[in-house]
């Protein structure tokens, strides 16, 4: 594992950082093509605009629709980026990706099943007909610190695990956030001018919402799940938490509809406090708010007859469930 | 089904109830044996004490130890009884109900398996013996609601489903508390002379801690949420609420424990506020409170990485998830 050496928020100089990033990435792409993939969230919207500050047109930026985002994605991200004048083209991957998580209900498998799909399948793929040898990449530091102790894969780390990416996959890792963590890349993506909804947008995880379902990701219950996240963003945006979201469980659990038994699901919600997300505790929300939000779910998602609320700190809880 | 004349708390008069019901049971019992069982909970507390007015020791009381009672129960109620004068035989039958329950994870076979053990095993098996005709049984009527609606099949109604309980099981059973409601049999249960704690006691289910426990009721998943449930129990006594409870459920999520992945357990908490049972909305607990509890639950209770608290209401929630 390389030595990363952290720059904490604190003793940012996002100017500087800026500016060595950007010699740094074409220093190492040359007169080469690079590709990326932009998924919405900060790590990947501050990447997709240093890297087109570094490298222009010679950055081929992605948007892979995965069936696993959430509600109005894809149009969101065509129209800021389109304002940015920064190129994305849309590739509808849904198919691909359902396919590769038929049947997968274990944790790491499922990662695995779209790390797999994603960069072997998907983008190998783009990579091969673009001929770029060189991807660049979000990770950031607490992405390493967590594959590396183990606690979780993230979708997004490969030379810390010891995988060679070109050898595995045809193509060059650049990452240009992984010395920061989130507060970091927050103050790097609005010195890139990147708008307030985008640097100051929640974490949302690399397997998207197939991390925020318990046992198999299928259409359906990508949907139910999509369907309360929209109302759990909508409902603890105005809180000021570092991260909120709603899970769908495996387990059933007894309700009622008209009278009469309904064996339905149930939707936990978790929001966060947290500075750089390695420690964080569940946000104090009100409970008329919490009352409210649950009420809209179990009246909005069909099948859906409770919901709870996360009160656990992390550790020994995760931040996401999946 | 019967029609069963409900008589409300506001218009009941104890002392008349108790002189109907008793009179009512020596009607129907005779010169003959009764028997019932004794769950510690207000409802058969009640039913023990009412049938010992009318049948003295014509009236057999035993406490069958299921093995997935509330911690310490069994040495709660031989004391109690023992203060009032009333014999309580005390049954071992762990190992029998645990092997009804193997491998059983649909919630209505789970409850089945429990009413058939109790009832046509251990029970039936009781009655022969002892040579008595009738059963003494604290059914009310929310219980007899939801059975009928389907919501729930409750494990002591059987009349009310068409089960002949004579031809089924050689005994008759005798429900004295059927016209009431929770609220009325504490008024009962207070005039007959029972303890603050036992006529103010939450309600408890007759599956006990196996409909506490999604998926299989196994004695290591049966200790973990009897242990969470001393914690519940203590902590929100104090709310005043209708109902509290602590849920193991069958999903795992991930964890962390000294900066090591644990793919752990969740305790879901329920607490209630409710009149009788039919509706019920989440008790404003503080966040607090919760945090607490949650931080007890995963120090106390090994395996358990997250705690959730219910923030829905019934319906479409029912009060248990099982």
């Amino acid at each position: 594992m390389p030595d990363i050496k952290e720059i904490k928020a604190g003793e940012l100089d996002t100017g500087k950082f800026i500016n060595e990033k950007v010699a740094e990435i074409r220093g190492i792409v040359g007169d080469g093509l690079a590709i990326n993939a932009l998924s919405g969230g900060v790590d990947s919207s501050a990447v997709t605009v240093l890297g087109h500050k570094a490298l222009g047109d010679r950055l081929k930026t992605y948007f892979i629709d995965n069936g696993i985002m959430r509600q109005g994605e894809p149009e969101r991200i065509a129209a800021l980026f389109s304002g940015l004048g920064v190129r994305v083209d849309v590739l509808d991957a849904k198919n691909t990706f359902f396919k590769a998580l038929k049947g997968v209900t274990d944790p790491e498998e499922k990662r695995e099943a779209i790390t797999q799909t994603f960069y072997k399948d998907v983008f190998g793929k783009l990579v091969r007909e673009s001929g770029a040898k060189y991807l660049l990449q979000g990770t950031i530091l607490t992405d390493v610190d967590e594959t590396v102790a183990g606690i979780k894969r993230q979708h997004n780390v490969f030379e810390q695990l010891g995988i060679d990416p070109q050898e595995t996959f045809g193509y060059r890792i650049i990452e240009p956030l992984v010395q920061l963590r989130k507060d970091g890349v927050r103050k790097v993506a609005e010195a890139l001018g990147l708008p307030e909804n985008t640097y100051r947008r929640i974490p949302f995880p690399g397997p998207a919402l197939a991390a925020r379902v318990i046992g198999e990701a299928t259409p359906e219950r990508i949907g139910m799940v999509r369907n309360a996240t929209s109302i759990v963003e909508e409902e603890l945006s105005g809180t000021g938490a570092f991260q909120y979201m709603a899970i769908l469980h495996e387990d059933r659990v007894t309700g009622m509809r008209e009278g009469k038994r309904e064996y339905g699901s149930q939707i936990e919600i978790r929001c966060w406090d947290s500075i750089d997300a390695r420690q964080a505790s569940p946000t104090r929300v009100d409970h008329d708010t919490l009352c409210r939000l649950a009420g809209r779910i179990v009246n909005s998602v069909p099948g859906v007859v409770s919901v709870t609320y996360n009160v656990t700190t992390k550790p020994p809880s995760t931040m996401e469930a999946v």
